[in-house]
């Protein structure tokens, strides 16, 4: 299973700061991947900052005497095994450092410092467990370089082939096997691991609220009741690149007004079925000159609702406007499922447990998708959210209260402590 | 005037392949500014490939005995002047050699390739001028990198404040001021040149058609009546970025939905105005990720018409339905005019004595803006137009027959050998 020991250059400890608390660890890494044209982080997929994020997890792990090995997906892993234990069927929790462009500091980071202060929080209280507990890092959650969210996990558990993977492009046109080869990895090695997923007997991920559920409630922590189904599709429409001064309105196949008609009849069906969310966040007209009319567009859609086939209606009817669009502007369509993940519905006996350990701890569910919601159908899963007193995530205005995050610690460790004993 | 000597690297001369043709001297920059990505070139001001260019035409001008300076606005000029007359007054030619992003071979470097050729030509025709000829080559015809169109030109014609040039950015945030002391010249010196202007006495440019006027007349060579007034507007759509997934329809601020609405709003207003051309090619969602709604979009719209009110009409009606449509979406609009060129009608006189010594070339109005077109407010000038096989232009597209090219060439010095003698 194991792609072999890390080569990674170890920062040196942080003066006056060892990382003690949720709060200390994240300010570890304040400075990393800091975005100073959009605000916030942007820490894709095997880009320096991300493996600098990766570089800090294995210190912080090996200062805590875990063990760590990256598998052949490029999921870091770091076991706390004192009963020298099988790891087969052991506790994991976990959860991510990549962000999307000018996202927040704590959706994935979060997860992996409560992870580790946890680990801390079960050996003050002495707790020696008879399995194993793992704190796993798993790459391009965000799907922001890409395309495809919970890309490690997907791979893992075989949900996405490793030739499509390979295939993979990010925006400046590299491979995921060229970038998976320049990070030192084989990309021949990617792909279903059932050694890995064997190790997992349980999984427990924290992350931050993305939401306003837990302030309606006024409670730090809930427990995640389910993940809401979701997809990315993109569009592409290919139309004439031309002069916007030298071509007249009648002679113009123009993609962008083709795709804006796109991005209207997204905002239109989705308002037309409750419940269900289509954006379009990413729009791309190529060649993108002021005094150019585009050659082509790629848009890229993403449609979520609880109900699979209301989904794939929403996609049905968006894509059944932008292509009459298309024609009515005389260009082509061309519509690619990126990635699909149903809704997931976490373990109802592992929610019920959690919630009576976390002494009642409210029950939510959530639109964001996670690598819980992808292990879920693999292994029993569950997730437990913190507080974000903004509501507001994929954005510099994510918040965490420090009170909440170490809150939010305590209970993982609680939560651990219960599977583990 | 003069900034000083130039201080390029000097390529080698091509084995082979001395220049002495339109289509030699492009073959020797066939290769330089391409663009895999987009197709055909990028060459945006002050970039490698366009400081290699510009290199190549220093070369390529010593090479004919030509002095050659830049002056303090960026500008070349390659001056022949066999007689030493002084330069007040000289007969100028000339065009650009930056493109917009995924460009054709010909939008500048064929005006800059005949203009070499035409002193040839006048050379073997055993033409000696009293007056001086000037080969001129202006920065950022395009407007790619910075955003105004003609930046050359309106700089030395004072039409745009140095104060205003220097704090234009690019795309990656560099200021213009940044990237003009990069490139080894001095940003203090920015701004109206009297003296080079008066070197100008007649302007004459040469430029590939971008349109099938001459397709439909088939005939290789026009003469210019006109360019369309034309401006370039930025409208900023502010809202609040969010999880795609975790934020309902309802609680959403989305600046692309409204962005989409200015982009069927600028094509419906532009239809409603017979003439009139509106265009956005380049529109940038920050932070551009899929799975999150943008908190901002910048759209450029471009728009043109030949009566300079009905331009303010078209673009006053898609900036108030875009501000409605901003509104409706709780989102905040800034429209910012980054440029305006009113319609320009070339010299007359001038005018009908090209078209009389070119045999009765036809004569043709354009939609696209050119430095003739800015310097036209200033001193008498003129255009020639080649014919474009494909009537494409801004594109790969674009095209050039290798006939015409020569033979546009040969235009250019029957005119320019009848300004000078």
């Amino acid at each position: 299973m194991a792609e072999g020991k890390l080569d990674l250059v170890t920062p040196p400890p942080p003066a006056g700061n060892r990382g003690d608390t949720v709060t200390e660890l994240l300010g570890q890494i304040a400075d990393t991947g800091r975005d100073a044209a959009r605000g916030g982080y942007s820490r894709p997929v095997l880009s320096g900052s991300e493996r600098d994020l990766l570089a800090w997890f294995v210190e912080q792990a090996q200062r805590r005497g875990l063990d760590v090995d990256v598998d052949r997906n490029g999921i870091a892993w770091a076991w706390w095994n004192p009963s020298g234990a099988d790891l087969r069927g052991s506790v994991v929790t976990g959860s991510h450092l990549d962000s999307v462009p000018g996202g927040g500091a704590f959706d994935g980071p979060l997860g992996v410092a409560s992870a580790l202060v946890a680990v801390d929080h079960l050996r003050a209280r002495g707790i020696t467990p008879s399995r194993a507990l793992g704190v796993a890092v798993f790459p391009e959650e965000e799907g922001s370089r890409f395309g495809v969210a919970c890309l490690g996990s997907r791979l893992l558990t075989g949900e996405l082939a490793p030739k499509r993977a390979l295939a993979l492009t990010d925006p400046d046109g590299t491979t995921l096997a060229e970038a998976w080869g320049r990070a030192g990895m084989d990309p021949a090695h990617l792909g279903r691991d059932d050694e890995a997923l064997a190790r997992i007997g349980t999984f427990v991920e924290l992350h931050v609220e993305q939401g306003r559920g837990l302030i309606d409630l006024d409670a730090p922590v809930a427990v995640a009741s389910s993940v809401l189904g979701h997809g990315r599709w993109r569009l592409s429409f290919t139309g004439e690149g031309n002069h916007a001064g030298a071509t007249l309105m009648a002679d113009r196949r123009d993609p962008v007004v083709a795709a804006a008609a796109a991005v209207l009849a997204a905002r239109q069906s989705a308002l037309a079925h409750a419940d269900a969310r289509a954006t379009v966040g990413r729009i791309v007209p190529v060649p993108g000159g002021t005094n150019v009319i585009a050659s082509r567009v790629d848009a890229w859609l993403d449609v979520r609702h609880p109900d699979d086939a209301v989904t794939a209606a929403v996609v049905a009817e968006i894509s059944e406007r932008a292509a009459e669009a298309a024609r009515a502007e005389g260009c082509e369509l061309v519509v690619t499922q990126e990635s699909f993940s149903a809704t997931a519905h976490f373990d109802g006996v592992l929610r019920d447990r959690l919630t009576r350990v976390l002494s009642g701890a409210p029950v939510l569910a959530t639109g964001a998708g996670h690598d819980a919601a992808v292990l879920a159908g693999h292994v029993p899963s569950a997730m437990l959210f913190v507080r974000n007193p903004t509501g507001v995530s994929h954005s510099p205005a994510e918040a965490v209260e420090d009170d909440d995050a170490e809150q939010g610690a305590a209970a993982l460790a609680t939560a651990l402590e219960h599977l583990l004993t």
